[in-house]
């Protein structure tokens, strides 16, 4: 299971002392992003190179305790289903042994200049951990 | 049907082109936070007087179309279910006719200095529509 | 002088109870590009059609005040100095009378595809009120 | 001269494909809380029990170059001046050897019960690089 350490800063609370409900959204990528990296999957070379971008479709998550100012949070990807064009994630957000966080998310490849769905890039698909 | 217009400025969008997917989260907290107000319910008040606040339990979101910079949009606010604690709300994203994105959004009371659920205010449920 | 109100939600406060001093930015951002609006620039058209974005060059911001949540504010925006591919800004941010904020921003003309800066399109020059 | 490394995501960048300009502000409080940190200065811990915060009063930013997604960043911090009440910070972001931006931040540290300025805690002062 891939994990990305990451720490709370002051752009990530909100006034309620807690981190803002949407930007667990942000740490749920970052992790994504550093996931697709050290598989040396370089998204800025294949959204030029193969006119393919990686977009949301869906997500569902669950706040099951409030992360804080300072908080080192560790997020994880899973790759739970993989299809032709899309992929479901499963992450969490964990604070020491506990979960703040869970989230499943599916993402497709889309073709930015078709605006339409498109194929997991072999080369990408050929790098993921088989499920 | 509570509805908030709002316009797409360059914040809310990403290098893809798009608003960013956690941004549609604050567009959709946006409409909740107007529909409560013009229930005449001061969030800011709750919370000092009431030991009370809102905060997100689980959300459930469908992304659809890609909202653009410029756009204009509006977001929906229903009462799906109410409980003791808990509210779920489902919300919409439209540009024009066209569903940008929807969610599902659970809420649920809490008292800050508890750090326990409770009770919605007796005050805000008799303002709350019946479902 | 331009004016626009904005609200301040969940989104734009920290954990100190106030709202977080990029954010201010997003504000400034917004009532300048609502201020090209109201002169009927469309900012999307002049980018794709004559290959010109306006860029931030340089920013003072002074924060003499803390907003804080579901303050009612007013962005104002007024043209201090124009040249031959910059403009320069005076805002501020007014809670009621006060001033919560003051900035100045330097904006440039850029082409995106040559990477360099270029003249103030001259439609929108004309409808600039001179100074 | 402190320097903290940054990778930008898709989070940070806008439709114009470059880093949005209010966000490199994020960076350059990043870099200041982690400046704090490894002179083992604990912020929330300072602002709960010596009732002091720091808050940014001031800022001055150039923006030189545009910042793009992927691109792997440094921050740098330097206090430049240092009184009572204050501290000037000179920092800088770079992009290997070019300078993406520079900016200067005059902090100063407030007191939220009081609401008014107050000294930095003589603790923190001693451990400060002398300027």
């Amino acid at each position: 299971m891939f994990t990305l350490p990451i720490r709370v800063y002051y752009e990530d609370t909100d006034a309620g002392g807690v981190v803002y409900y949407a930007n667990y959204l942000k740490f749920y990528e970052r992790a994504r992003t550093e996931w697709l990296r050290q598989l040396d999957v370089d998204q800025v070379a294949v959204a030029q190179e193969l006119d393919t971008v990686f977009a949301v479709r869906h997500i569902e998550v669950d706040y099951l305790r409030a992360a804080r100012l300072d908080d080192q949070l560790t997020v994880t990807v899973t790759v739970k289903e993989m299809r032709r064009a899309t992929i479901v994630f499963e992450q969490s957000i964990l604070r020491g042994e506990e979960a703040v966080s869970k989230a499943t998310v599916k993402i497709c490849c889309m073709s930015p200049s078709k605006l339409s769905a498109c194929e997991i890039p072999p080369f990408i698909r050929e790098r993921l951990p088989s499920t």
